[in-house]
């Protein structure tokens, strides 16, 4: 019986991926892999594995998820273990469900190997804690929108929450995020957002629900990226008075923009 | 200058940590470790470090976040890189702020490496993902609780939305926790208690925000345990009519009691 494992790829540092991903990786006969996984990781595969690129990338043609499932079915039928290396953790916004359905089906054993999250990883690496006690004492990941691109009704329930809100592949709608963040007094609430995180283009800008919409846009910010609402960005480094010497705290950054007044 | 690595040990299964952390663990002179990080990790370690356990255990005496934040401090003094061994992710629930702080104020460098949260990989693990399209686009990780212990407010606004809801060491709160989804007409959304999430003592126990409370009871289900609120729970292997037979899908499982009807 073929195998079909489903392997978190981390948020983009290819040293952020599990031992038992790596392990997955050299054993795997064919590996199908997303445009949010480094290809670095690819280093970690057998050279007679078939590598093959499935996701989207600067616009260029790429397989629809129906194509996908096509060519796992295909490859599930010639080879024993067929490897689906998708960004961040497979189960966190993956679409990993229609391919275990698809598998399941087919009589293909399926396993899952979680991954680092992006959305949990990415603020980490730029020191911003999701929780803390006494400051925020839960997290929430969205994208912000439904299935059909609106903003989500649970926006309200998040701005009124004590949650740290993590807000991810939103750019195109953070104005209309933000004020309803406005609307339940949040206006200075700090916001963070981080374009690239954990890789060498990585950009931050930091402000507040009021002012973020207008600094994002000055700095050019897009997808992918990751916004952080809450009272916990206090805590990243730039914001920190104590902090004299910037060298003394090692955290991911190559340009940070904008830090609060 | 002194380096201390705030280091993400994984939810338990000992190859779910990542590559960064192996490297840092192999570098390391002075590893502080928790409870819930398994001590096979330290077999990464050099023989040379020096390997101090500093959680809590079955009862037995366990230092005070006090009493770790002086060790690491002493420790610093003396050696070049300190590394804190965390269960899980250590900025989820891991008051790794203080460990920063304290560093910080003493001119120690301090660096991030992330770990696969068990919030999210425990329940992957079980085949439940935690977002869905259609299903649940977002979710929710708290313990449920403030920091004097009372069932938090966030609980009524979780209770609302369309979150996957996922809360951490809330077993004593479990009752109250489920009334309050009851309040809010979602009775019959099912509920996955997962204890012992990723290792040999695994035990996971599905039902609903009815009964869940009683079925975990019977079970004797205890901390540390997950408990996951949403309709995709309803994806887990032993509630999906088109599995004849659970061998074709590869999930992490030692005990699964009591099925929704």
């Amino acid at each position: 019986m073929a195998l079909l494992s489903l392997v978190g790829a981390g948020p983009g540092d290819p040293e952020l991926i599990t031992l038992k991903a790596i392990r997955a990786l050299e054993n795997a006969d064919v590996i199908l892999y997303d445009a949010l996984a480094n290809e670095k990781l690819l280093d970690h595969a057998s050279t007679k594995a078939i590598k093959k690129f499935v996701g989207k990338r600067y616009g260029c043609h790429a397989l629809s998820q129906e194509e996908i499932n096509i060519l796992i079915l295909e490859y599930a039928s010639s080879y024993r273990h067929v490897l689906r290396l998708k960004g961040g953790d497979p189960f966190v916004f993956g679409r990993a469900q229609e391919e275990i359905n698809i598998a399941r089906q087919a009589g293909i054993e399926v396993e899952i190997i979680p991954g680092i999250s992006s959305a949990l990883a990415v603020p980490a690496m730029q020191m911003i804690p999701l929780t803390n006690r006494g400051i925020a004492e839960s997290f929430w990941v969205t994208t912000g929108t439904t299935r059909s691109g609106e903003i989500s009704g649970d926006i309200k329930l998040a701005a009124q929450s004590s949650a740290t809100v993590i807000i991810l592949m939103a750019m195109s709608r953070l104005e209309g995020i933000m004020d309803i963040f406005k609307q339940y007094g949040k206006q200075d609430t700090p916001v963070a957002i981080i374009q690239n995180g954990t890789t060498d283009e990585e950009k931050c800008v930091i402000g507040s629900v009021k002012d973020i919409a207008f600094k994002a846009e000055v700095a050019g910010m897009a997808n992918p990226a990751i916004i952080v609402v809450g009272e916990v960005v206090r805590l990243h480094p730039s914001l920190l008075r104590d902090i004299q010497d910037h060298q003394t705290v090692r955290y991911s950054m190559k340009q940070v923009i904008g830090p609060l007044g």
